[in-house]
């Protein structure tokens, strides 16, 4: 039997009884691993050393090894999360909708967990417990798969929520740890059909393009974002600086940040240097067309069709001065991963026009698209964004960890 | 270029103009369609039985044969079926949900077209334009490949399609056909996720397996269904017995009809012999386990792991004894495509028990499967019956051909 499949065949015993458990029940697994958590701080602390010093003697950077590091407060933090879960509405159950048939047959549409849901993810530890708890609360089983880096942390993390999921009287496999992190058996998970609902990857665009292009299981893809701002000819310049800076600068590392900044001839030699003088502070490097080196000279390197093409998450932005908006949705109709597109404009039809044609996750008007996040749009929490368009688009909450189910309930109707 | 690559292009070329087309537009290019199909009527015959003369020189069975013939009635109930969809609400544009944020920004949550649909189907050419048809209301463009043996049949109705759409101020290539049918052209379809948002494969089990085992693109998996009544200890029999057989003989070769018949064992030995009976007017075959053959009669087939796995489509039942509901959920668990089941009862706690335990798209009590259909359902028209858990579950109708989107309007807010 393949190393997944003894793992899949656990979780789908596990998850009829996770799928039909009360809110309450939910909630006192998510309290006890938070608990448990806690009072094992020190040996989670302990195992996480371990990562950090193979880190090292692997020669990664500083930044990846901060990515890998669990402290006192990183763990009280990963403890809140699963506090804060508690408190946000259960999914499981819900009535989408309903009606009586001519033939007195009522059929009601309701809510119901996905089953089991496959995780895929890079170095962060705290994915590990961030997403059981999400997978948790809306009802399903998860079988996890972090990166080989953290695999000391990750184990202790997964026994501990396991005895957690016990001690509630639930199966500890509930969710499960991918302990073997070859390739040979991430490619095994990726074509479960018979035991995983859904596969999510978090992680950088390698990962997610790698498992579209080898996963049988439906996959949602997240976070890949090359997101566009169009400065329109009557923007408000400011307020189009303010929101470029904010987009490139608040945090460059994240999927809704911003990488090409398009901006109308006519507005372009107004709005350049203010976009370049705001950049300083924290040294954006502007990629440039000929018209913006035209404008701010050819100290700007000239942008390439794969600057266009990248999602940089750095200090770096790619500019291009178009002649229309039409240009400009064509520009993002062609770069863009659907993810975030924000057009400054004080032209009603121009900002009508952007919002239908656009097709993107999110579409603004005249605010940042930093703001593509389930905390920021009210979900409480967010297990990814969708860049696909099945099943969930944007933002993914514990709603977006569900699927329906119709009950059809009569008295002997026959067709 | 690729010949899919090309199709691709010209779709995501038109895809934008049927996105924002208003109702009354895609309404009056259905209306054209109706019109252009019955104007042409003769010359879509003579094409057909082009396709039917080919299909007799292959030895193709008179079963077949029929799926392939249009008449002039067929070709008007197709006409018809295009008026039909004049009077569904158009899905696209509805608002799904919105907010205001506490810092003033607005957020609106819309329903848009798919994109670019791409339907792989078998051999009857009434789905040409019923997918056609269905896309195009629904603010889609559309890829289709319809079975080699009707090639000439689909060729005519695309070219009359097209023609409507011209005469409307539409882009022919809103609807396009796959012309070339070889395997290569259709592996081809199934990787091209820069031009086809969802692959949506209507057809016998192997077609669908085959897609989903190797397209890239997201899938729609539909309409395999080994559908499964259970007939409870406290099942009124008569009841039971009426579901049983309409479930099975009112139409057998669609997928939602009943394949397996689980009997609890205090209710076999008088509800068996009263099925047999009600099966003997179609000539049923019944494949039974031990116990049922024992209360049958020896001349009952024992029925195999494979009988109980298999989508007979056809006037043959497997049946099996149990001693519980639990063992009831347990086989259609290890069984089911997930599709309908049933139970008959008058016992509540086990209705309650089998639509919450039982993972199906449509969990029946006291009611036939053969409900579970768009048009039963009221949802006016259906693409498929999807029996996997993203985006959509169970019937398809034109709201399942969408997405949604977020709109984000705001006046300067940053992060």
């Amino acid at each position: 039997m393949g190393y997944i499949e003894e793992l899949g065949k656990k979780a789908v015993q596990a998850k009829g009884k996770i799928a039909s458990a009360s809110t309450d029940e939910k909630n006192a697994v998510l309290v006890k691993i938070a608990e448990v958590l806690r009072n094992h701080t020190e040996k989670i602390l302990q195992e996480n050393d371990k990562d950090i010093a193979s880190a090292r003697e692997n020669g990664i950077t500083e930044t990846m090894v901060d990515r890998l590091r669990l402290t006192e407060e990183r763990i009280e933090g990963i403890a809140d999360a699963c506090i804060q879960l508690v408190n946000l509405e259960d999914p499981v159950g819900e009535i989408l909708e309903g009606s009586v048939r001519p033939n007195g047959m009522r059929i009601t549409k309701v809510r119901v967990p996905l089953g089991v849901a496959g995780i895929i993810y890079e170095s962060r530890p705290n994915v590990t417990v961030d997403a059981a708890a999400l997978c948790i609360k809306s009802g399903n089983a998860a079988i996890l798969r972090g990166g080989k880096e953290a695999i000391h942390s990750n184990m202790v993390l997964m026994e501990l929520m396991q005895q957690a999921l016990k001690e509630c009287g639930f199966a500890g496999e509930t969710v499960q740890l991918v302990g073997d992190t070859s390739r040979e058996v991430a490619a095994e998970m990726m074509r479960a059909n018979d035991y995983i609902d859904v596969l999510i990857p978090r992680g950088g665009a390698g990962l997610i393009q790698a498992i579209v292009k080898n996963a049988t299981v439906p996959v949602i893809e997240t976070g890949t974002g090359n997101c566009h701002l169009y400065v329109d000819e009557t923007a408000e310049l400011s307020m189009a600086v303010s929101i470029a800076d904010n987009g490139k600068t608040q945090r460059p590392s994240v999927c809704n940040a911003l990488e090409t900044c398009l901006v109308h001839q006519s507005a372009a030699k107004e709005f350049l240097p203010m976009l370049a003088e705001a950049f300083e502070a924290h040294q954006v490097e502007i990629r440039g067309c000929d018209r913006t080196r035209e404008i701010l000279g050819a100290g700007v390197m000239l942008a390439t069709e794969e600057d266009y093409a990248t999602e940089f998450l750095d200090y770096i932005m790619s500019v291009k001065v178009v002649d229309s908006i039409e240009e400009a949705i064509e520009h993002i109709r062609k770069y863009s991963t659907g993810h975030s597109e924000c057009i400054v404009t004080s032209n009603y039809s121009h900002a009508e026009q952007f919002q239908k044609e656009v097709d993107s996750a999110c579409v603004y008007v005249n605010c940042s698209t930093r703001f593509t996040d389930g905390g920021e749009f009210g979900l409480g929490a967010e297990i990814g964004i969708s860049t696909q368009k099945l099943h969930v688009r944007g933002p993914m909450g514990l709603r977006e960890l569900t699927t329906q189910k119709y009950l059809i309930n009569g008295n002997g109707q026959i067709r």
